[in-house]
């Protein structure tokens, strides 16, 4: 049977001005409706699974387009709810060479989302059928109901033998002074209930207060990784190591920290026509390897060319299948397909 | 010397569908900034008069934007100032025939300009040499601190011998439950210090909690408007009475109470390419006759006018000169103007 | 339980020309995916039932652009399979005033739908949990299996006690010379097994080759309907009686025979955005008169308000609720909404 | 063998403001290559005749365009030269309701075609097999060149048998003060070569110099036309009346003065779309039943309707067969054409 | 006497996704009529030749819309017929970065082009002014009438004198299994008739069954191309060896095979901004190389140099005039020209 | 209190065609209105400094619309005066790889800028409050009339101690033959009143008459610049040096001349998004170096720094703050910034 996964997470409206203008420059806005959640079930539906998304959004014609938008995706709506009256949303001003992408968000705290209680969802019954759960830290930065609401929902999946992967994603904006300290219970709670992790060396440092005294970010994982795993008890540990050369062209390598042991992807030279969002389709990578029972070096190489093909896709949520990602990682320069 | 006048109002995000799709069926949206105040201060811009916006915007490119928006419209940007990172904004799906337009509100609530005081403007020295000032009843709608700001600058207003222009504009779903009696002791408050006032027979009726016997909307209207005008010693009281035939057409007619008379407009019949804002252009009529001396039969049909060629004008601000409206109001049914 | 209505029918992509340009004039086209049953099945989603299409799309980007389009609407796609590699396509170039539209086929001949046997879906267990199957004319009009198709699921489904609902649709071109001879015994046969049908007077007459001495269309229908229902054993037969009036404005009027007597909606004059589809929202109101057991005179002004409402949207399938029909049918000439 | 028609006229450039916006709104132009000759050359190819357009444009990117889009149209380009470096352009802001289209033109007088004198084009040769030459009266206004190219060009027709159909097209905006008086002598030289003539009652009157004391234009014209037809030698005169009720909606009823008689044709109600160039589809009307040797009541119907149809096509030029143009007349109220 | 280039070939439709978007996420389509003879027959005219087109398209909107575009590319018609109602169809999603362009045809088999035996063209009056025919092998993949058609008109040109230049373009998913073989004996009918053929190493290898040991490129078409222009008395073989770097880079060599010497031209690097139709612009450079006696290292340096600059034309067709290829010829890297 | 700066310069129309198409591809384009003044008073608007143009525009919508743009741009539009109906205009066609960018202007010599005499501003009030003024060769090369108006502008700026900087800015297509012998002597009257000179080599050797043996650009303008600046009292005298390698890549290096020794930026790797106005954006930062006291080699740096950003922004006109030019300048190449 299909294995279906389940994210828990904020459905936002992403405003981009076109043509690479400034919102000052401009008259037109292309919208679409994203999340890390999204984004998650999204490709994960592309992939072949089964995926639902767990969340709210407003009982107007805003949430309606929102629901439509992700059912386009593949992703199942039954456990999005209609509450209230507003859903995040964000504008973007894409970035050209020099130019860093500027995005600007609008006020999420009232956001149908970041108000409405877990208990509002008929989760026990949805649960049952749910193999893997997704839960991200941007949804732990928003406010103590959305903290209560992730909590809950990792102690219910436990109870009911989901695997639950937790993407750290660390926001300094959101969660605003001193956030570090006031984040780390939180992610410790979480980290102990995860199978796996998508973590960088600087949520090992600055969330959990690690320290190691190399220098560079293999260094850093390498030292750190083994700790959190060991700590927390965590069977795997992922992210990307990205070096960015401009808003158009970034050098992305994969790491994956598995048993006891760390593998690499080779370094991918990326040529950016959307960078947001690409971080979700590593994701998607680890959650595939995990479920098709792929090799941990095989798993780190399929998750960063699923990462690195993202980039070429317009718009936050990544729209490719495995067999895309297979050309990528065997390095197929294609002409036309035709 | 040029007459100025200034509105003190928010600026909003019209975000509108185009081609009259709606919301869930499109990907691009047509913005632009708009509110009360903008179209007041933007068509009186129009017709020569100096003009300026008492306003907040967010301090990030949405606010950057909003004021491009309205110094490309004419109006002074001096005393609009930066503070906080919300706008408030709206999504427009356009009606056609039997379909009526549906405007859709993003929270409001915490926009920069409804939690700015307004004690933040320099307004000792700016209303100097103001001339005018428009205040609406949106704005009081919105929360407490905003109440309080117009309340004080009214006061100001006056004690400058500014003349106040209040459009009464009292919109049901801001007020919430007993709006009506809540809002009341505000708007007679303002109304005690208003020179002009736009009310219409249910502002009378509903907020001011005055009766009439008659069905007619001219009947109440002549009962009420000299029973309210002179309770709060206001001069001139003017408003439209619309008949909505469908999404592409009304037919409107103006109203003014002045000295004791009332005066009307002939009925429009109105083809509507773009119905918001085009009450905005009516007051600017009256404003326009109070400053140029207009006898009141011009000016109601003038307004009337004015009110009618917005229609014809896409966007929530009017644009036209007095000249255009006298062509309205000789009926020149103009062929191409080359 | 919510009841569940299954449409079979093309998913066809439309290619309009914007602005009322014609395709020799422009350089842009818009798409959507349509078709009838995707338009039933589209708008009874909006009403609140489940609702699937059966279908098939071809195995390539298209197809899935297809299936995205209608989940998006709300629309089940189990019932939709991939195979081979064509899509039906229509090109429309939007009409206006004096001048109608115009519409150009591509070859569906070879469409995906056109050349899937109906064996090829896992029907035995997927119409279990279906009330109502909406068959359409055009189906019957493309070849021998598209006919052989319809004639095995309506045999199907009436084995399942599962409602059938016929749209004659009668296409000249399609069935081509002495076409309307060619069509007779399948039509026939499906009305013989149908519950509901919607039928022009020229379907009895020219088809079915009833014949009656009324000259106009309310004459001929009372003439003819009756026949019809009893010979075929039909419940209700429906339809609407339609005056063009130019391409952006017609005259229409519904008609609904049920349990032996005729009943009329008002006429309704209709602003036009978009003409085609709107026999489809007609149909709509019929199949939740039925459901909802609305009254015969009822279902009919709701269908036909349903139809005329249908005008208002851009694109061939219907969007709004149920309760946006009501609207219309109170003569509610609603001002902008919000 | 064909007919050929060669018209003598200025391509310009027409910038248009999409979506009834005013200029000072927009980002965008939309952009076509028209004049009053491309218009009826255009016309007559699409009515199956060849057709030849006499003209000059810059030798750059904007002169190949304009020669690729009249290509497009069916017109042969071979008597288009390329000479200098500017073309007539116009902004055209649209109107509706009571909003009149502005038309603001750019410098014209240094245009190619209006600095490239006649004996540029090798015409000797070029016109042999042409049957007809189209000239207009807005390129008699531009300059004394353009004067001496006209009547050099008309004197050369005449001389080979090709009969001259006359637009006058008076433009008191290009001529300026005293333009009657300035014109007068120009157009009765060209009146005296004319077979065919567009005029109305304003040019006979103004322009000629002619008076009547009828108030009527009906009357008017019946006065006046059969002096000028006389005068001049005219075969045929004929024009439009149009009563101007707003920008979205016209009544024009089509007159031709032939042989003594005056025709009429009935008054059509028009829905507008496009305003600009209706009066060439009315040209090329009567040059059709002068080519065809329809009667004048059909002709003069004929062209009426062709004028009617104009107004729904987008752009200056019209785009239509001699078939749809009977549909009108036979006042086919056509539904969907498919 | 002007030089005339007649291609025989299909026009087709291309259906592109703007802004590199997929079709699933769109609702947009730019489209533009195309195919190897169009291409060819373009460039050629704005290189100064006379061009024409044999083909024939659907008698419908989109037949006109067709015929209008070749016309504006600066292509003679005359040669295009009206028959039947398909025309051949291909959407095109552009890739990006590591994401090739997809390319995904509609049903071609029953297109008007394909469908029309060559008797139906008036061509013996017609091929007496042109001096080559330029045909292609996707012409011959189609069906046995094409061919058929194929093998006929060469015969005729032949016959008449004309220089035939045949394109190999073998497309294995045109001609299916076991392709190579049934391909081969039309393939090398034409190759005997041919005086220049434009083939890569793949079409020796594979379609005409040579061999060599040789593992470059470079290599097999040295050992090869001698054979095949001996065995079929061919007078110059060429073509282009690319390296795809991904979507957006390529590096491009050309070679020309030309009385018994081998010519290069040096490696371009080529930013791309549409690859499709680049192959067109080396046959053109060939083409004007043989029409101009331009000596073989020239010929292939300008060949190479137009498909380099037709990868910054977007569309299929490239359009830049001979000084355009020049320049980049001698690698002037241009600032803005004003 | 706020620094003023004022450029003296002619707004032009831009008509960019979209999506690197060809004018003869297209249907759209994009506007905006721009020119070296408004380039420089709009950038330094957005530095914090109080900026004006000195210009005229048509008395029509285009010169509303082109009023409202530089007031968007946060540019003071007093000195802005309407007069006559003309507006340069320039259609862009942007390069791509090795296709170079082409620009095609309309007649500017009768543009409103170019016709009015600089008596018709009321300058002596204007020039008061105003520090620096910007003027630019482009306007020399106009007409005597512009020749003049500098020239008296000039010393009126002198006399009222007004700082002026020149921009050489030589455009030979202006000039036309033996442009620089007749630009000479105004060249060398503005030098000799200027205190900031943007000049290249070029400008040094062909316009002014000096020579160097020096082949390198470096070394040229170590040999010249002293010289000028010594001749003509130059304070500063700067510019860059580019090096195309591609319409969508360049190499950039800054230079300044001050007191007597020469400063040099890094080269700066350059992709382009937008290539026109970047010279402006150079100008920008010299002046702001000027008027905040910058050590040379600061300025020099930050100058070519903005110039290096500017090429990352649609359109001619320079969008950022000083802010996003020092991260340029730090080469922290930034993700997304949120």
């Amino acid at each position: 049977m299909n294995k279906h996964i389940a994210a828990y997470g904020e459905i936002m409206m992403r405003l981009e001005v076109p043509d690479n203008l400034l919102l000052r420059q401009a008259e037109d806005l292309k919208y679409s409706f994203t999340g890390t959640g999204v984004n998650v079930a999204g490709l994960l539906a592309q992939f072949g699974y089964t995926s639902s998304l767990i969340s709210a959004v407003p009982d107007n014609s805003i949430g309606s387009s929102a629901i439509g938008a992700i059912r386009r995706l593949g992703i199942q709506s039954n456990l999005v709810i209609k509450n209230d009256n507003n859903l995040g949303m964000y504008f973007l001003e894409k970035g050209f060479g020099n130019r860093p992408s500027n995005v600007t968000y609008t006020n999420r705290q009232q956001s149908s989302f970041n108000i409405t209680g877990i208990s509002k969802f008929d989760l026990l019954q949805s649960l049952e059928d749910i193999d893997v759960l997704h839960i991200c830290g941007i949804t732990l930065a928003m406010n103590q109901l959305t903290r209560d609401n992730v909590l809950k929902l990792v102690k219910l999946a436990k109870e009911q033998n989901i695997k639950v992967v937790f993407d750290c994603n660390f926001r300094p904006s959101l969660w605003g002074e001193n956030g570090n300290q006031r984040a780390k219970p939180y992610y410790e709670t979480i980290l102990s209930e995860a199978d796996i992790v998508i973590m960088s060396e600087k949520d090992a440092i600055q969330t959990l207060g690690l320290s190691t005294n190399k220098e560079t970010k293999e260094g850093q994982l390498e030292a750190l990784l083994p700790l959190v795993a060991k700590k927390y008890g965590i069977n795997k540990i992922g992210g990307t190591i990205r070096t960015v050369q401009g808003s158009n062209h970034n050098v992305i390598k994969g790491y994956l920290y598995d048993k006891g042991a760390m593998y690499y992807s080779k370094a991918f030279d990326v040529d950016i026509l959307d960078r947001i969002g690409t971080g979700d389709a590593y994701t998607c990578g680890i959650i595939h390897g995990e479920l098709s029972n792929m090799d941990p070096q095989d798993t780190v190489t399929f998750s960063t060319a699923s990462c690195v093909l993202a980039h070429t896709i317009s718009g936050d949520t990544p729209l490719f299948d495995t067999d895309d990602i297979i050309k990528v990682i065997n390095n197929e320069k294609n002409d036309i397909e035709r």
